[in-house]
């Protein structure tokens, strides 16, 4: 019997692989002899480099950049082993977790640092990027990045402008000649899962600042920072970023690769999945089993499990998903490929007590599904 | 397709009946053609009654007796729809639940309330009564229902002795002659999976007494007491309570049937797949869902989820347990028949969240369960 295990994350507890061992563990119990294929997935978010790089042998390369508040910081990114592909988290570089919650200033953080990761892959010889832009700390248009990769960004003296947020409403011109030139020979998979506007009521500032810590005045000066940026950009590329889809994920930072890179974007899950080769694995599989943290009526939208049972379901393979926790809504989820939704918790607990205890409810719920599944077969 | 549900009830959230209707919900959802038949069971404790009642179109019948602290409750016995077999939980008149918790004491508790039930019933035309006897609040060695059916305990002035634990110590001797006649005409089958002996240090007071609140000198002197009964009652009968196995459940009442009645001591669960049927109605089942709020290492020691696997066993019948909380140490249950367990839990949450949405809980895991054992079958 073949069973190929294609887990997320569960947040907090398990990393993917971690999270996908320990179902192995629960099968194998069942039936040792089992051919249980790992497929560590994430869904493009962060994690994404991890399970990009178990899936295909590749490894990670430290690079010391500078992190969103400008001080350095450790961050990595991910070598495929095909030696010219690069996966990189922004969340390495310029992430919220790399910034104290007092400290959560967009005016200031800049995705300098996320520029830089590029760089180094670029140096180490890789012609494909995949870039994961979730996490993000910062709004700044994604202006650090384009500083750290040789654009020349000027104020109304022909002053390069500083950087964070409030660098944008300096610029007063845009100056490409020393950009780097071997990103127009490369190739960058943005997977974002974003599909705000860089400005206006749905765009970066309104939706996500406040959660990066602008407050409302704040908020609005970046929208006009923002705008202004968008503006400059437009007379300068002819593309209008202000209201196009994706520019505004990562605090802008999708727009700055849609106006100035050769960038594609896609839906995250969709690049993990063809990068981890799930497709040619799921062939002559028995089952799958997927799983995340939460799964709920959000899952429909480019989550883990809802990709891979998207493909599974393609090969008629029944996929059943392990979450932690297991929202209401979910009964859509079933014609897209998921059979069935377990939650790993074994009675009344709390949420620390749950993500402690995540590797063995794993194991545990895993070897009980399977148990389940068999037993129509003995019948 | 064929499904029995067979559950107990998830204590303090759903009886048996509810539990067994929310999983049939749960089931339909899946498949609403599916042929599904409910058999709520108790293990012979609390709940028996209502089970039994459902399963075999019974009624209850309601009777004032005297509570366990001597003023009036209202408690029921449950007469079978054959009209002659009554089932009595002693807990419906002289449970632990009718006394509040400051005023339990075991030296004043008393199961006359038992006997009144037994004599309504035995006046109603029952000549088999099942009974239930857990949850008692009483360490009485079952005198006060003897005093109920007519059995005159005697001091040593020959006056009759009064009610609870005691009075045991005044009893000089026993006088049957008013004894009701019609019990040695009626068979009483007694429910209980105590197998501890009436004294001693594995007797009814010491293990017992302490949760029906005796302190630790209460529970020397209840000892006693029950000693000096034992003694008397082996001159009178011949039989020897001391250290007979069941002669100290509820709080030597079943030691007072062994002496006095035509009664044999059965595990409850056995009793209760008897009474309903379970066996022939299992017959063609595809698959057997059955349930209890906890499900542990302890199950296996005669608990209805245990009861009923073994029964589904011998038919080859796969059965799946759903419980509120799974415990650890269940691996011996699968050799027993049981195929898997599932907790009804689906994130994390305390009890009172758990219980609240018991119902709910259970639908949705039983319509998970279900598509998760149909998985195999469509692939």
């Amino acid at each position: 019997m073949k069973i190929v295990i294609a887990s997320d994350s569960f947040k907090g507890s398990l990393s993917a692989l971690q999270a996908s061992a320990a179902m192995e563990k629960g099968i194998k119990k069942v039936m040792p002899d089992a051919d249980v294929m790992l497929i560590p997935v994430g869904d493009g978010g962060e994690g994404t480099m991890d399970s990009l790089i178990s899936a295909v042998n590749g490894k990670a390369i430290e690079v010391d950049v500078h992190g969103p508040l400008h001080t350095m910081v450790k961050a990595a990114y991910g070598l495929l082993d095909d030696g010219k592909t690069g996966v990189i988290e922004m969340a390495s570089a310029s992430g919220l977790d790399l910034v104290l919650r007092d400290e959560r200033n967009p005016m200031i953080t800049s995705t300098f640092g996320t520029g830089e990761l590029i760089k180094k892959a670029l140096d180490d010889g890789c012609r494909r990027m995949i870039l994961a832009i979730g996490g993000s700390a910062t709004n700044d248009g994604g202006i650090g990045m384009l500083q750290a990769l040789g654009m020349k960004l000027l104020d109304s003296n022909g002053e390069e402008v500083g950087r964070g947020g409030q660098a944008l409403k300096d610029i007063h011109s845009i100056d490409d000649s020393k950009f780097d030139r071997r990103i127009a020979d490369a190739e960058f998979i943005i997977a974002s899962d974003v599909q705000n506007p860089l400005i206006g009521p749905h765009g970066a500032s309104r939706v996500f600042g406040p959660q990066k810590g602008a407050d409302p005045q704040m908020t609005e000066l970046l929208d006009q920072y923002l705008t202004q940026w968008a503006d400059l950009v437009q007379e300068k590329t002819g593309i209008k970023l202000h209201d196009r889809p994706g520019a505004g994920a990562a605090g802008g930072l999708g727009g700055a690769f849609q106006a100035f890179f050769p960038a594609v974007m896609r839906r995250g899950i969709d690049i993990v999945i063809e990068q981890t080769g799930l497709k040619e694995k799921l062939s002559g599989a028995d089952l799958v089993l997927t799983g995340e943290g939460k799964i709920d009526s959000q899952t429909i939208f480019g989550k883990t499990p809802m990709g891979v049972a998207q493909e599974a379901q393609k090969q008629g393979i029944p996929v059943i998903a392990l979450a932690g926790s297991v929202g209401r809504g979910i009964e859509e989820l079933y014609s897209h490929g998921i059979t069935s939704i377990h939650s790993i918790v074994d009675g009344p607990m709390n949420l620390n007590e749950a993500m402690e205890k995540g590797s063995e409810l794993l194991e545990f719920s895993a070897e009980q599904v399977f148990r389940t599944y068999l037993a129509s077969k003995t019948k």
